[in-house]
């Protein structure tokens, strides 16, 4: 199967995986469910269940205990989503074309629905525990996947990067604070993704931090080619406005440092986390193929 | 002790133990820090987390793998209300006499500081795995008290409530509304807290049940109690305008049954909660005398 065959056998599946663990909606908070669901199904790549699935293969685990976080992540990671669309916060109408989940909904129910996002990712990362029976190492494994899911999501995570960004919106930012902001807001969840994986597969301490540096790398990598995107490509392209960036006085990897040494960051980053995954106790031809994907989209 | 001299102890000692779990004001997301522990040390009864301790207490359990949950179902429940004060959700400027977190820290950082309290919660429980060593039995008891923790929290929970709330506010309520709204909005909390310190004590499923039950019961007078008070107390005992349900054409439970047969009703809880504590395998004179006071208040 080649590559993009392959990404989008995953990515069904990914989506089906993440569907299966939706609730019903019914009930009398049927209202809460529907939104929460409403914003889930609204698409995305799910490219953070695809990379836990990936890790916890290559290390040889089992699958069925990926699940449940494979889920619990996409659910998260819409949680973020939903509050960042928020009036109060970017204030957006449209994501992927679709009306946001506050436009549909309501403000309160918006912010309802991303808190029950978030509370449903652990309460559905928790389930995993039902797979486990009595045997202590798989406790112990999904123990280990919940506490790195609840740290790359928290303040020392993505929303320790959202809230600098929304701290200093508008205002010109340091290199230091453009980085903070690009891995923990980006990066954290990728970062999280790739260990939890590796986690529930029993892989140890080293190798979980060698994929927590690939993901850091990845996710700068991808928001840089993100800054660059926005400055070389045509509407039709990248299917937003080009130029937003600028026009929002919006400060960037590239307007700091220029296309050149973005594109030169970019490449660094890339072959930086090639070269660990090089290094990984186990290989996956699918995962670095992801990777160099990511990095290298045109669009 | 007499009770209210060992209720301002334990009151001590659980704000104590939530206040040690509160993350140090430092870093680059340094005012989403300040503005959780803004929100966490506005105070409270931190009567969740002193139930915690006291079913562990009861059944015999290690009190130090109570201590994370204390402090996180404390976080929780200050998320709950963080959101609830937004001004698209209730819109209240002040709260016990002290600036609600968004007209301090504006609307956006009140949003991500709730949903930081939320996911500390689950960060700080986790916490709990790292002094149960390789001990599996210790380590499935903290697995079934965070479950607990999510599922009362969650859509079947807690949230749940709070959305039919939001639904149909400014709407005449049924009484399968009302009871709805009752026992997850408040209830959930409460029974969760009850069942989370038994759970770490490796109480069984059937005490469990009771105190799942107990704490439905005492959840359903509380608030019926508070319905009560909004008509019959004057300002200077409770603290807050009276009778602003009337005013506002709340429904209440008084205003659906009248005084008597609430007050009835609140009698009729208490008993059969405290004729459940008498079933429980454990006995706390203290728990007992906790629960008789939630509901017999006067303000």
């Amino acid at each position: 199967m080649d590559f993009q065959e392959e990404l989008k056998e995953r990515t069904r599946h990914a989506d089906e995986v993440v569907c299966s663990f939706l609730p019903e909606e019914e009930g009398q908070a049927r209202t809460l469910l529907s939104a929460m669901n409403y914003s889930v199904r609204a698409g995305g790549k799910r490219l953070r269940p695809i990379m836990i699935e990936s890790t916890c293969r290559m290390f040889g685990g089992d699958l069925r205990l990926a699940e449940p976080f494979m889920a619990a992540m996409e659910m998260i990671h819409t949680h973020s989503l939903v509050h960042d669309d928020l009036p109060a916060m970017d204030n957006d109408e449209y994501r992927r074309g679709r009306k946001t989940t506050h436009v549909v909904y309501g403000e309160a129910m918006a912010i309802l629905a991303g808190d029950g996002l978030l509370n449903l990712g652990y309460e559905t990362a928790a389930r995993a525990y039902c797979l486990c029976g009595n045997d202590a190492s798989k406790i112990l494994r999904v123990s280990k996947a919940l506490q790195i899911l609840a740290e790359k999501t928290g303040i020392s995570g993505m929303l320790g990067g959202q809230s600098l960004d929304v701290e200093l919106d508008g205002q010109p930012l340091s290199r230091e604070q453009l980085t903070y902001i690009y891995s923990h807001k980006t990066g954290a969840l990728i970062e999280g993704s790739l260990m939890i994986g590796a986690a529930l597969a029993g892989a140890e301490q080293d190798q979980l931090d060698l994929l927590e540096q690939i993901g850091r790398d990845v996710g700068d990598a991808f928001q840089i080619r993100d800054d660059i995107l926005d400055v070389t490509s045509t509407l039709e392209e990248i299917g937003k406005p080009v130029g937003s960036d600028a026009k929002n006085q919006k400060t960037t990897y590239v307007t700091i440092h220029g296309i050149e040494a973005s594109e030169a960051e970019v490449r660094k980053l890339s072959e930086r986390a090639l070269e660990a995954c090089g290094r990984l106790e186990a290989e996956d031809p699918f995962l670095r193929a992801l990777l160099k994907y990511l990095i290298d989209r045109r669009k």
